[in-house]
């Protein structure tokens, strides 16, 4: 048994990937998107994760995503921080678009089971983060592929703090260092996004700490 | 209340555009994709049916779905004529992402309602033309949007030789000239690969000439 992780970067799928590398040692490949998102700088990141982990990183064009409607993760618009039902960061479609992108090529290679950081605890208000959505790609996939697809969501239920708590539980906190959350595209992160204040609000709350810089 | 239409320039979609102008007159958009495919000579003919019908017409290029797997449509590799399973016609999630692409743009234009002219009478074993797929996608659509998407499928249930009677009922047997179905792209038509033969069958057994030039 084999499995494909998504990864970005970021401290949700870095998480994940040490999760899915705890469950299939030595069998696991992540596979990344350009989706013309501002913060590309996680894709860079995301080599490094991957090289630290040893697991192939495959990385997926699929920039016309930011075509199709206006955003503030893939247009020059402001990030809005206050908090509201949607915010304008939610890319609308992005993670259907990711996942069967990912259900595809994980027949192709015959793999069945996929990973994916999402987490409806801290979903910041986007619908395609709730477990009820994946349970339901995960029929309409398998369905549309005539191919079993299990799709794996081990964040789902934690808060930020747990997540870091499952990160220092599998050993690889120091795979953090290289993780990009901030969602300007800043190395040192700025801080003041609504990304950047989640995250260390859960590294915070775990009471260990980040060991990224920020401005 | 508005209507966007899934719309290849094929015999299936035409009807279909035929079908969403009469439920919604002067309330259609069609929307055609690009995913790398063989045939692109049907987006030519799909711009002179939606001039015929009045219809705005888009085209959004999903080309990167030709490079996931291999496959007779996007790439030039022999079209095999016998049957099979699921014959190598299959371009594996090209339904998910076009019907999660149309999904997208009709939430960005409050549309609520998309055409498609998938058909499982006549599916050449491709499971994302099933209805069991299409009502499990409305669901993981209307959910990952958090946007109430209905998806109609008037031929789901149809012949082809059904759909020909329907065009025929709706009074628009004259788009049929335009529209285009050999998978070898040829006009006139090869007369000899799958798609050419279910039509002329159509065609042949709702006893209606079929105004396209074969060779």
């Amino acid at each position: 048994m084999k499995a494909l992780v998504l990864f970005s970067g970021g401290q949700d799928s870095t998480t994940c990937l040490a999760q899915a590398c705890h469950d299939y040692p030595n069998k696991v490949t992540a596979l990344g998107f350009n989706y013309g998102q501002r913060h590309t700088i996680e894709l860079e990141q995301a080599k490094k994760i991957t090289a630290l982990a040893n697991v192939p990183f495959e990385v997926i064009d699929l920039s016309y995503i930011a075509n199709l409607t206006p955003n503030a993760l893939t247009h020059d618009i402001p990030i809005e921080t206050q908090t509201k039902a949607l915010p304008n960061t939610f890319v609308p479609g992005r993670n259907i678009f990711f996942l069967s992108t990912a259900a595809v090529i994980a027949k192709e290679k015959n793999i069945s089971i996929i990973y994916t950081g999402v987490c409806e605890t801290d979903y910041s208000g986007y619908p395609d983060c709730r477990q009820e959505f994946i349970s339901s790609l995960e029929q309409t996939l398998s369905l549309g592929l005539d191919f079993s697809i299990s799709i794996k969501t081990p964040l789902m239920k934690l808060s930020k703090a747990e997540t870091v708590l499952l990160m220092q539980s599998l050993g690889k906190l120091d795979w953090y260092k290289e993780s990009h959350t901030c969602y300007e595209g800043l190395r040192p992160a700025c801080r003041k996004c609504p990304a950047c204040q989640l995250r260390l609000k859960g590294f915070n709350d775990a009471n260990i700490p980040d060991p990224i810089a920020y401005a």
